[in-house]
């Protein structure tokens, strides 16, 4: 029962096989994909060779095996220092890079630059979502970059699950939205670690705490959604929430902090910046007017 | 058609008429209970007088008028101005108050104690949600204190709607969640408020960013119970988000923001901290240990 489907025929090569690039590529072989690998550091690709990866004994040797080479390493050095040899460069000519490594947009754009000089095409994309997730529906991916391009390979990119959004043709979008996203993913999780200690503090479990921490989670994103409507209008309107209120609220937690010898330095830096805007004249504002002060181009 | 239920013979005194303390007392009316108010600042009074409050010329008249005296001010140097005077706290003597003011636990234990020492019943309380909700299912009411005042007073605060949480006897304990709780609001949004001001230095509206920052808040809650059982346990797992590559992330954003001039202070603070779990040979673990070295008293 050999059943020939267009995906079937199509091959791909990923490097770098950590967690995230082991799961990359184990999705594609899952989906059917025809899939080389290699990894800088020999030894990780034994349980893909086992379920029929091809594997590679060099970078060049990897991507001369696809028309499309999905990158996903630590970072853009990383990623130049795999990319960026003569070898590799001259194999690629012709061929498509997804890179998925993680880094800012401007690292982004200048490997976008590197790639044109060197005609290879070249998308740039962010993985949103932890590794259990690829493969599946919950997986999220983002791109930017030639938009026929991202046509052209999302028959094969779809092997990888969830969903796929092309962001634009600028080469840094994606990875804007991803510092972006991450930005405020860490200071999320900066909060609770905070708030962890400070309840420790206070007698409170984690476990305690945890299912009100989740309704606080919860009543975020309609709040993110009326924020970001506020922002893009420039109103901030602060009438059922004023900044001063926040920062009143944010002394409370230093105060409640501190008393107990719990360093409160993020919450102080917040309250500064609340305070600033106080102090601009913007109190009955609402707290999202500290976006502006935070831009020294803009100034508030 | 007059039909007399337990609640519609209950009485309540509410102090404090801003906004909230309004929400408040409109919910006590709305359930049929009569009710006092009384706000420092005289005016604030008309709309819920129109509904059938009944207005007291004084703070000590307006707690006589009832058992059940709910408070809610800006903080607790309101609340002490309004009831640590001599004729306040006599008319109060054998009576309820139920303080909903927001500040610290050691102000909600201190205000308990001096409670105690007057003879009078003190319950503190913390009001979860926003204005807009009080009288509805989705406010969130959190209490400390004696057990059994809670019980006795539990069928009036139900005319608040939502659900109300009685947390433990000591006074300070729903204060503490307070704070906690909003520890984790505010640095959220503190973080919201940043990535809108790298996304819009990058091209990127809060309109465009904004779906997918709900996708980052629709992941925090499992995230949120996952951590607290690792905080509990003191494992801090980090096999799928190793703390080292958290500080990696960190540091792309903090260049990608001063990139554009923007200040990054929070997140320096916040990749400082998990550059000292990491020199505190922690690097393989999760971000959740940075609420160990946090704590002065733990300091790892």
């Amino acid at each position: 029962m050999s059943v020939h489907t267009d995906r079937s025929a199509a091959t791909v090569t990923v490097l770098g096989l950590g967690p995230m690039g082991r799961a990359l590529a184990g999705a594609f072989l899952a989906a059917g994909l025809r899939t080389t690998v290699w990894n800088r550091t020999p030894g990780r690709d034994a349980e893909l060779v086992a379920r029929g990866a091809i594997a590679a004994a060099s970078a060049e040797e990897a991507v001369a095996a696809a028309p499309l080479t999905v990158v996903c390493v630590v970072n853009y050095d990383a990623s130049d220092a795999v990319l960026r040899r003569d070898a590799v460069a001259t194999a690629l000519k012709g061929r498509t890079v997804v890179n998925l490594s993680a880094d800012t947009p401007g690292r982004a754009r200048d490997t976008a630059e590197w790639a044109a000089r060197h005609g290879i095409r070249y998308l740039d994309g962010a993985i949103m979502t932890p590794t259990p997730t690829i493969g599946t529906d919950d997986a999220v991916f983002l791109y930017s970059g030639p938009e026929e391009l991202y046509r052209e390979h999302r028959p094969a990119l779809d092997a990888l699950g969830g969903t796929h959004t092309h962001l634009g043709e600028d080469a840094g979008r994606a990875a804007a939205y991803d510092i972006a996203l991450l930005d405020i993913f860490w200071t999320a999780m900066a909060g609770y670690a905070h708030a962890l200690a400070v309840a420790r503090a206070e007698g409170v479990t984690a476990g305690e705490l945890a299912p009100f921490a989740q309704g606080i989670a919860a009543i975020l994103p309609p709040l993110f959604t009326e924020f970001a409507a506020d922002t893009d209008a420039g109103t901030y309107s602060g009438e059922l929430n004023p900044i001063t209120s926040a920062a009143s609220t944010m002394a409370h937690i230093v105060h409640a902090s501190e008393a107990h010898g719990i360093d409160a330095s993020v919450m102080r830096v917040i309250e500064g910046q609340a305070r600033r805007v106080i102090a601009l004249g913007h109190g009955s504002d609402g707290f999202t007017r500290v976006a502006e002060v935070l831009d020294g181009h803009r100034g508030a």
